[in-house]
C-alpha cells in the first residue's frame, strides 16, 4: 500500500475520434485531458510545421532566439553564412540547455556545464577531458528542420516532415513578398498565458462570431461581415454592400501586384492554411484605432496605405496579419492541456523611428486589447468544458465553419498518426 | 519512449471498503488518493443531496449564486415568479460558463461568449447565426434538482436524487421554521481553503475532543460535555449536572414550540443528518466572546434570547446552528484531494442594522477564530496521514462516535454505489 | 466519460535498467518520471542510510529536529538520558503530526490535535477518553532505526537495514573523530530548493568538471587536479605537482594521527561511500575567500590549521568536509520527481564566539556562492532532459568516474529491490 495512485477510466482515443460528431464542438477530453495532450504534443505540435516567429527575430550573425514547444527546447540561429538554422537546445553530453535566454547573441554555443563548444553549423568544435577514443563527429547538435516562408519561420521536429509545405510556400510567397519580412524589424513583442488548451486558442481564433460583442477596438477596423453571418433583414444590404467593396478591392490590389484571393486549404492538406486579402473599415488602412495607419514608414515599395489586411491563418498554430505599414504575427505555444502561450509580434519597416514613424501604444493597441478580450473568452470556455455538464454543441452554420474546420483537420491529422 | 509517465500500483478500492476496520479512522488512500477523489466526487457529491448555501443568498429576483463543486460549476438563481432554481453554469453552444462570479444579478442569462441568451427558466431564447433549422428547445440549460428545507439550499447533481430528503425535510423544518431563515440576511460570508481532504474537516467537525485544548474562543459558550467524555471522578459530577440542564431546557424551550429533542439518522439512512437544541454555557444565548446575542434584533418572533444552539448536521457536507439573534451555517466544498474549501456563512434578521443592532466583529469572531484552529489541526492531519508510517488509529467510544458515524455513512455509500 | 484521465504509456522498469550504457548518463525517465520517482523514495530512500543531519541538532535532552524524507516526516530527539532517537512524526491516534517546526525543544512529545502524549522514548503515556479496554502499550510512537557516526546521524526507514553500516562506521570513525563533532555547535543552517530530480544535484556534486568554469570561490582553495582531469601538454606538470603535494601531506597529517588516504566504496556495497583527506590551495587550511581559517578557534585539539580538507560522501544523499576550524554538511533531501532540497549546515566549535572568533558571511560565502551556481546548472540540465531530444551522454573518463560510479550503485540497488 505505499506508491499508490488509483488512475481513473482511460479514454479510448480510437473511440473519441471515431465518434466526434460534424458541426459540434469536440469532447471534453479533447480540451482537458493530459493523456491527450501529450499526444497532441507528439502527434499534431511534434510531426506537423509549427510556427516559430518571423525572421527579424535573428536579423544578424550569431543572433538566436529559443522556442519552448511543450517541453522540448527549439534553438534557432542565424550562421555566419547568414543562413538560419535549428537545433534542439540540449548539450549531447549530459543533457544541459546550451541557451538558457529567449534571445541572444553567441559566437559559439557553449554549453555552461562542462563548456563543451558548438559551432553554430551545431558541429562540436571542443570538449574536455573526454579522451582520445572520443569521436566529436557523433556528437553534433541535433538538427530540427526549418522553413521561411516570406519571412515567416517554421520548423518541424519531426525526422520527416510533411512534403505539402512546399505548395504552401509557393502558394504563399506571391501573397507576402511584397511586404518584405526580411527588411522588417520586431518593434515590440509579448507573450501571455492562457488558462485553456490550446485548441480553444485556435477555435476563438477562427471564427469573430464573439467579435462584436467583445472585440470593441478590433471591430474598428475589422468588417463584422467578413467571417460569415447569417443573413437577415437588417444585415442583408451591409452583407451585399461588403460583397461588392472585396471585389472592387481585390482588383485595385491584384492590380497592384497583390495577390488578393482567397486561397482555403485548411482541412483538405496536412499543411493546412488559408489566406486573403480582406478590406478594412473605415480610413481602411491597419488595425489600429482608427484604422489609418501605425507607422508612417510603409513596407516594401508601398506607395499606397489602404491595403487592407493580408490574412494568413495555418494549422495548427498561428495567424498572422499584413497590412501596408506593419505586420502582426500570433504564435500559439501549448504548455499544458489546460495551459497555452500566445506570442503576438509586431514588426515595422527596419528603417521607421519609434517617436517619429510610429508610436508603441498606437501600434500595439488594438491587439493588445483584443488579446486580454480572448483570453478571457477563452479561459471561462475552458472552465465550462471541465463541468460534467458539459456536451459538444452546434456551430454556427453561417459563422463557424472555420472553427469546424480547424477540428476537422485535427481529428483527421490525429487519426492519421495515432496507433 | 515519449510519453512515458509510470503509474505506481492502483488501490482496489473494493478491498479497501472491504476491510474498514469499525471504530478505526480510515486507510491514507482515502485522504490522499487522486483516483478515490474522483470517486468521491462522481459518487458522494455526485449523487447525494450537497448543501450549497442558504436561501438569502438570492432574496429577489434575478439574484444568482454559482457554486463550485469541484469542476461542476452550479447556477442558483430566483427566477421571476420568485422560485428558486438551480441549472448547470455552461452555455449549452461551446460550453462556456455563464455567470462568471459568485453572485450577482441577471435580467437573463446571456453567455459573454456569443451572446446566447436564457431566460431564467434556463429556456434558450436567443441564439443567433444558427440558421433555420436550429431548434432552440434542444438547447435548454441543463437543469440541477434543488431543495430547500427551512431555507437551506441543498442541490443533487444525479438524474435521480436519493427520495430519503423527503424524510430529513419533514424531520427538520419543525426545527429550523421558527428562526425564519427567509426572513433573514447575509451579514457576512468568508470562504477559507484548507490544505487536506474534505473527509479530515467533515470528521473534525464531528468531535469535540479536540476542543478544550484548542478552541479557547468556543468553548466559551459550547458546553464540554455536549459532545461525549469519558466519565472520570473529576468530570462526573458536570456531566450529570449537563445532562439536567439539556433535560430542563429541553422541556423549557418545547413548552415555547421549539422541537429540542436530538434526531440522528447519521448512518442510517443515505440522506443522513442529526439535530438536537443544545444549551449554551455562562449567558446560553449565542455562539460569541460572551454567550450572549450578537445582535439585538432576534429572528422570526422570538422574545426570549437564551434559547440554546440547534444543531444540525448534514451527511456529506455541511453543519448549521441556529440561535435566536443569529444563524451560522458551514459548507465544505471538495477541490482536489488534499484541498478544501470552507464556505462559512452568517445571518441575522434583514431588519438588523450594522453598527446598530450588530457588530461584525462581534458577530463573527468565534468562528474565524475556531476555523483558523480548525484548518490548522486538519492540515497538521493531513501531513501526518502522507507519511507511510501512518495507520489507522482509534476512535474514542466517548468522544469521536460521531467520526465514526460519518466514515460508516461514507464506506457505506461508497461500496453500494461504486461499480 | 466521467472521471477518465489517459495515462500515456508506462515504462518498464527492468527494461530501463537492464538497458542502462555504462559510462552513459541515464535515461530522461529516471530524472523526470512520477513513477520512477516514487520507486526512488520506496526502494532507494526507503532501505538505505540516509544521512539526515549533524548531531548539534539536537545537543540538549528534549531538542528535536524533524526531516522530511519524501511525505515521511521523521523526528529525531534527544532523550532525557542524552540518547539521540528517531520516530515517525505521526500520532498512534488519527495520524496529525507530532511536532509542526523543524526544530524546537520538548518536555514530553504531545500530539496538538487530542493531546495524546508520548515520552521522548516514544511511548504514549496519556490519551484521555479511550476507555478501559485501551492499551496504551499498542500505541507506542513507530521508532525508526538510527545510526551515529562520529556525529553524523544517519536513518533508515526500512525494517531491516542494510548491516555494512557497520563497515562504514568502523573505517569512518577514525577519520572523523579528531574533528569532534560532539563538542561543535551548527553556526549556521541554509536550505535551497533545486528545480531538478535528486539525482542530478549527486551527479553534480559527484565531479568538478564543471568547477573551474562555474565555481570562482569555491577553486580558490579547491586543486583543480583533485577530482580527475585528463592529462595533456599544459597541465602534465600541474598535475605530477598535485600528486607529489598530496603524498607529502598525507604523511604530514598521519604523523598527526590524521587518517588521510582514499577510502572508495562508492558502488561495491549497499552503504556506499568515499573519502580522503584532501589538500587545499594557497594558505590549505579552510574552504574560504583566501583559503584561511573562518573561525580562530579550532575543533578538537588541533593546533595546527593547515589539515586541508576530509571529504566524505555517501550514497545515496550526503557530502561533508571536515577542516581544522569548521565543518560543512550537506544533505539532499528529494520533494518530487523534479525538486529537491539541498540542507547546508555549517559548524564551528561549540566554544567559539561570533564576531570574535569567526565572521559568518566569511564562513559561509565559498559554499553559498558554489551552491547557487550548482542550482543553476543542475536546473537547466534538468530543462535539457525533459526534451524528447535528449538521449544519455558519455560520462569523461577522467573528470567523471564518480558520477559514474553513483549511476552504478543507483542502477545495482534499483535493480537489486524492484519487483
Amino acid at each position: 500500500m505505499k506508491t499508490i495512485q488509483m488512475t481513473a477510466k482511460t479514454p479510448d482515443i480510437h473511440a473519441l475520434l471515431a465518434r466526434r460528431k460534424p458541426q459540434y464542438s469536440l469532447e471534453a477530453p479533447f480540451y482537458t485531458n493530459p493523456g491527450i495532450f501529450e499526444l497532441d504534443m507528439e502527434l499534431i505540435f511534434g510531426k506537423h510545421w509549427i510556427y516559430v516567429g518571423p525572421e527579424p527575430s535573428v536579423p544578424e550573425a550569431g543572433d538566436y532566439i529559443t522556442v519552448e514547444i511543450g517541453r522540448t527546447s527549439v534553438l534557432i540561429v542565424r550562421d555566419d553564412d547568414m543562413q538560419v538554422r535549428a537545433f534542439h537546445n540540449v548539450c549531447r553530453h549530459r543533457g544541459s540547455r546550451l541557451c538558457q535566454e529567449q534571445k541572444g547573441v553567441v559566437g559559439n554555443l557553449v554549453c555552461p556545464y562542462h563548456q563543451w563548444t558548438y559551432n553554430l553549423q551545431g558541429a562540436l568544435m571542443f570538449a574536455e577531458h573526454m579522451g582520445e577514443q572520443f569521436d566529436v563527429s557523433q556528437h553534433k547538435l541535433k538538427p530540427v528542420h526549418l522553413r521561411n516562408i516570406g519571412g515567416l519561420l517554421f520548423i518541424c521536429l519531426a525526422d520527416n516532415p510533411p512534403s505539402d509545405i512546399d505548395d504552401m510556400a509557393r502558394a504563399m510567397e506571391p501573397y507576402i513578398a511584397p511586404h518584405r519580412m526580411a527588411d522588417c524589424k520586431i518593434a515590440k513583442q509579448i507573450d501571455i498565458i492562457e488558462d485553456c488548451n490550446w485548441k480553444l486558442t485556435m477555435e476563438n481564433n477562427r471564427e469573430c462570431y464573439h467579435c462584436r460583442a467583445n472585440h470593441p477596438e478590433l471591430t474598428i477596423s475589422l468588417y463584422e461581415y467578413g467571417f460569415g453571418y447569417a443573413p437577415n433583414p437588417e444585415n442583408c444590404e451591409g452583407l451585399e454592400q461588403y460583397q461588392q467593396t472585396v471585389k472592387r478591392r481585390h482588383a485595385e490590389w491584384e492590380a497592384l501586384g497583390l495577390p488578393s484571393n482567397e486561397l482555403e486549404h485548411l482541412d483538405d492538406r496536412i499543411t493546412g492554411f488559408r489566406t486573403e486579402r480582406l478590406p478594412l473599415d473605415r480610413a481602411g488602412q491597419s488595425q489600429t484605432m482608427n484604422a489609418e495607419v501605425a507607422c508612417k514608414k510603409l513596407l516594401g515599395d508601398f506607395d499606397e496605405a489602404a491595403l487592407g489586411g493580408l490574412s494568413f491563418w495555418t494549422q495548427p498554430n498561428s495567424w498572422h496579419h499584413f497590412m501596408s505599414d506593419h505586420i502582426v504575427t500570433f504564435t500559439v505555444l501549448p504548455i499544458s492541456a489546460e495551459k497555452t502561450m500566445v506570442r503576438t509580434t509586431w514588426l515595422v519597416h527596419k528603417d521607421a523611428v519609434e517617436g517619429r514613424d510610429y508610436n508603441l501604444d498606437n501600434l500595439t493597441a488594438v491587439w493588445v486589447a483584443t488579446n486580454a478580450q480572448d483570453r478571457a473568452l477563452v479561459e471561462q470556455s475552458q472552465q465550462g468544458i471541465r463541468s460534467d455538464a458539459y456536451e459538444p454543441g452546434p456551430y454556427s452554420p453561417f459563422t463557424e465553419m472555420l472553427v469546424e474546420k480547424f477540428c476537422n483537420w485535427y481529428v483527421n491529422r490525429l487519426s492519421a498518426l495515432v496507433e
